[in-house]
């Protein structure tokens, strides 16, 4: 409806301010773009889905936050099943599904099908398994889930407590519930949607010298560990679960409302001896004996690899927000300077505070840093892929605490930097214009999902607190990898370390300096924890946080040598500023997590106390030298307006264009008028329900 | 439906686990409950309002998760006019009525009305205004709202945009948004509810000197300020929005779902002279002259009100965090200890790991920091209250400063908090039934709202180098406040500071010491910022993450003071282990704090950086030392199970008990069977309806 709001517009002009913005700064935007998206034609491939997904109806996302979490289910599993069918008709190879799946920007009920649980038959199921398996799976004919994680138990896969207990009479398992807890939680796709799953259960085995002679007990069961089983678990054609089986979505969570994670349990449910995947461990058709044939530790790989694709996902997660408040920032005004004499002077940009840009510039140069890294966690993976499928089994723990520590450090960065994004976005911030309450509620997920956050650092201190050792017994082998040459250089130099200087006379010393830096402090915290648990023998409880923040010092000391090497070799193929800028990111990132953490670096002796009272300086000069290209460099993401979803982030400025629209003209609760008076029960002015509409809703 | 669930237990009871905790610790949980909490009745109003509430149908929390955003309004609004019905059939004064918005848990559309509305009337209104007003105010016959905010300017209120012009000739105002930016924005109850508005804009009179004699030009005017306005906004009879007003609601935001935050613009909007509010300053009726009646600064009093309720709630706020929790910390289970050498140990509570310590327990020490220095606040607002009624503007500055940076570091500390307790619960802390979804989200809210916690500080931190100015300037005159002690005694000493000790020989020196170094570093940051500016004369701009810092630490010194100084003297009144329970949460709070800030205290000779590298250990310990009254000392917080609306976190431990009923039999999606094939449009199974619900609300 037309009315005097029509022709209003802002004090000043959005468009125009982006575009000064970027007519300031010399970085190309298609180059860099390039560079950092080009893996697997990523950007091609983008432009090509977009413009499917944006013109279909079903994916708009304007209404999304107006829905009810049922709603939302409902509506995920529409586009879950409209994607599967353009997928088909658009020739969509499984990158470009991805990319659908990336831009419709919500946990698809499908999922865990295409993920944990393909990944899962296709490692861990026998040649004939594969077999039967595969076609059902890749054709959609069924739908799988992973129920692994129980309501009593997350971390500790090996305190399962559903049972899988082998009836060698009928050759079956009965996979059972015993407790309440035994429960299967959380698994995705599994509350509505799958028609079968995953289930990892305790295999329990009469025990061989078993002397009683009648029906066994439970005393006559050993157990074999966590082992995978294949199972149907809904009706094909009514979709109810099978009888035994208790199955439903858990509820409400902070996120994830088009997703069905789910509960289920189990009553006596029996399953033929081929629902066991058993690529590399079965139970004796003959003599109902456990017979391992594989390694064992292979059982976590598809967990390690849904890690790595954890910290893949992190920077762009953590680029979107900061475009977001980069935009913003730069089109918001705010006070005047206040040294300003000039009383025709406008409000300053608020990206021009420097307050505003502690907080969102060196979470820029962070995208970059979880780019370089998350490039080399890919060659990573692929390498010891290949090595582990070879029969080799080596490079397992080297792949396991690397991704263990990055995941933790990256998911935290991206999921607090999502939040000081929007802080410092002020008021509009908190608004669904903001475009980033889907993205947060979300990701909130991450530092508990897959592997606790502060849980699985206990592993790669673990790890590191082994190879120190291993270093120390001998300290000339031929070193193995990274982490050795590491160690080999702290042990030998130890006994005449001089603290570094960053910044002398307000200039930083050199970049190599600064990852070495990082490099020392890992290596002494590695050896101060084999001092206090191999040599003082200190209880490993006593010594947890100290550990954590180990793993944090190794994982940053990841991403800062990653980075380094990385601009380095990028300046050869970018031009003009870039790689300048570049670096002065790797500079940001490194010296503000410095700053942030400097007594850790002051203690290890890796830095000079009097360096760090100099940082606070040389961080303000580096995000000066960093603002002109700001927006340029969030443009580099390449982040659709359509996947943003913000008006705050628009990539032409027309942020408060936007706000009002929504507010004005799409917001459905203003279709409604409402009785305010007290005195009456009545809720929709002239309704006369008394208020019986919302009371049936609870 | 029964099943075979219903008879199912958890491997572990939670119930004899939260009793085992409880038996284990000597504290009185109603003696200390009746110290924290015994402020105008706060227990025995509890108590009596929450058996109103909780057997009210409407008040149900159980079905909350699953409601859209319009329909959580619906409520919100049906929910606020019970509360008005209750209050007079229950004879509820206002502390009874505040319990009962407390216990609701959601931002009633009532709440400006009785906030920010009604203050500004009784505080700015002449006696002629209060006495037509204020009738219709407390018997809710109009409901009110607070215009302030636009669209284009929150923090800084002299920027903005919407004026009110006076024409002399019809003696009326003319209200007007000149730009889209101008627009009312986030402004509470005026989206659907208010029927009038308090609306602050720029006061337009004619220069008196004007030269021209035709109609007046914008030339002609001149900005007198922002001064309030109060008028009808919507019709009494059809609730819709007078002629020259667009008003409704801005849509969803990340919290406040049942809150109407609205945009307000006008087209040349006339009122009558009276509508301004006209106790310290008016229009002459006669010469169209700005005629101040009083000081200007009272027009922020009311702000300032409102930050100080915001730091008392605060503590609660965090409270409830961490209720939940520990609660939760203590039933879960996971891990044998790594260095159990018996297979029958059971798995840890995990509660009794140092690395979810960490994030609990100084968050348990910080709510009894928040609750001293939000009581020392309550006295302070009081006490200068009385004296600016008097005529008397002089505390105003150290109230405003205190207040701002109180306001700035509390929120941050309670949002923050609800967080880290959220992920220190796993994967269960990100499930609806942990409780904090809606408390999380409508508290992100604070970090930005009535004034942003950055922008804030640097009203605090010019505060300060005013008085460090003052004090060097006079070092021998009588100080005024605590403020003026501690710099007189800082400029004394600053030639022979030693840098003191928190920690020798693995333990705390003493008390007063800690208190010292807060205090210390607190007046040497404001040196050093008095040094920059006032002497070295660098830009503002450029000191700003400096004076940020500086606002951080002085509040931080007011935490650590306001502690010592209350639990010294609460030992008088508590017994058995709750005073030394006490100084452990104050320890733990000031050594956490300075652990977190360590270079900032070595940079200021606070302390030693030896002493620095010991903390981590002292934490380690006192947090083994507070660890046996955990449970207890959040029972002391005494909210209740109906507030709490928490699986995790309830009284009696039946975690997983609850979590299970939540999923299995009250979650309506379960209710439904779904169609999970992609070749079929449908969603819900059998229903035929081709997708076509889902698309109708998009």
């Amino acid at each position: 409806m037309p009315d005097f709001t029509d022709h209003l517009q802002p004090a000043h002009d959005g468009t125009a301010t982006l575009q000064a913005e970027r007519d300031s700064s010399d970085i190309g935007v298609p180059q860099l773009a390039k560079h950092l998206l080009d893996r697997d034609g990523f950007l091609e491939r983008q432009e090509r889905v977009l413009k499917v997904l944006s013109k279909e109806k079903l994916f708009k996302k304007s209404q999304q936050l107006n829905l009810s979490r049922p709603e939302r289910y409902h509506l995920g599993l529409a586009r879950a099943k409209a994607i599967q069918r353009l997928s088909r008709s658009e020739g969509w190879d499984s990158a470009d599904y991805q990319i659908a799946e990336y831009l419709n920007d919500e946990m698809s009920p499908y999922f865990l099908h295409m993920s944990m649980f393909v990944t899962t038959v296709r490692e861990q199921g026998s040649t004939e398994q594969q077999k039967y398996w595969m076609p059902k799976i890749l054709n959609y004919d069924i739908i799988g889930c992973y129920a692994q994680t129980e309501l009593g138990h997350g971390s500790n896969v090996r305190g399962l407590e559903t049972t899988a207990k082998w009836d060698p009479a009928k050759k079956e398992f009965e996979i059972h519930s015993p407790y309440l807890t035994a429960s299967k939680w959380w698994n995705g796709s599994m509350g509505r949607t799958a028609t079968h799953a995953i289930v990892v259960a305790q295999l329990l085995l009469l025990k061989p010298n078993r002397k009683s002679s009648g029906p066994p007990t439970d005393a006559d069961y050993e157990s074999h560990g966590p082992q995978t089983f294949i199972l149907q678990i809904r009706d094909k054609v009514t979709h109810q679960p099978l009888p035994g089986i208790a199955v439903g979505d858990i509820g409400p969570k902070y996120g994830y409302a088009s997703m069905d994670n789910g509960y289920m349990l189990f009553d006596h449910f029996r399953v033929p001896r081929s629902a066991m995947l058993s690529r590399y461990a079965e139970v004796s058709d003959e003599t109902g004996a456990f017979v391992r044939t594989g390694h064992p530790a292979v059982v976590y790989g598809s967990l390690t690899f849904v890690r790595g694709q954890i910290i893949m996902h992190a920077r762009l997660v953590l680029a979107r927000a900061v475009t977001v408040s980069v935009r913003y920032c730069c089109v918001r005004r705010q006070f005047k300077d206040r040294d300003s004499k000039n009383p025709s002077d406008d409000e300053m940009k608020v990206l021009d505070y420097p307050t505003v840009q502690i907080r969102i510039l060196p979470l820029l140069a962070t995208t970059f840093a979880l780019h370089y890294t998350g490039e080399y966690m890919y060659r990573l993976y692929n390498q010891s892929r290949q090595t582990i499928e070879k029969g080799d089994f080596g490079p397992l723990a080297e792949l396991h605490s690397a991704s263990s520590g990055l995941k933790s450090l990256c998911t935290m960065l991206a999921a607090d930097g999502i939040e000081t994004c929007r802080r410092a976005m002020g008021g509009h911030g908190f608004g669904g214009g903001s475009g980033l309450i889907g993205l947060n509620s979300d990701y909130l997920s991450k530092p508990t999902v897959e592997g606790d956050n502060w849980m699985i650092t206990q592993q790669v201190a673990a790890y590191l607190i082994k190879k120190m050792t291993d270093n120390i017994a001998n300290p000339d082998r031929p070193p193995k990898d990274p982490t050795d040459e590491l160690f080999q250089f702290y042990l030998k130099n130890r006994g005449h370390r001089i603290p570094q200087s960053v910044v002398k006379d307000q200039k930083i010393v050199d970049d190599q300096n600064i990852v070495e830096i990082f490099q020392w402090r890992a290596a002494d915290l590695s050896y101060r924890a084999y001092q206090a648990r191999v040599v003082e023998k200190k209880p490993w409880t006593r010594l947890m946080i100290q550990l954590h923040n180990l793993s944090r010092a190794y994982s940053e000391q990841i991403l800062v040598t990653n980075f380094y090497n990385s601009f380095s070799s990028a300046a050869k193929t970018l031009s003009g500023p870039t790689p300048e800028v570049l670096r002065t990111c790797f500079r940001l990132y490194a010296l503000y997590t410095l700053d942030t953490y400097a007594s850790s670096f002051t203690m290890t002796t890796a830095v000079s106390a009097e360096s760090v009272y100099g940082l606070q300086d040389a961080i303000v000069d580096l995000m000066g030298e960093l603002r002109p290209h700001a927006v340029k460099l969030v443009d580099a993401w390449t982040i659709p307006d359509w996947l943003l979803d913000s008006a705050l982030g628009k990539y032409d400025g027309k942020v408060y264009e936007e706000l009002f629209d929504m507010a004005h003209r799409r917001n459905p609760l203003n279709e409604v008028t409402f009785n305010p008076d007290w005195r009456s029960e009545e809720i929709v002015l002239g309704s006369g329900d008394g208020g019986r509409q919302v009371l049936a809703k609870l």
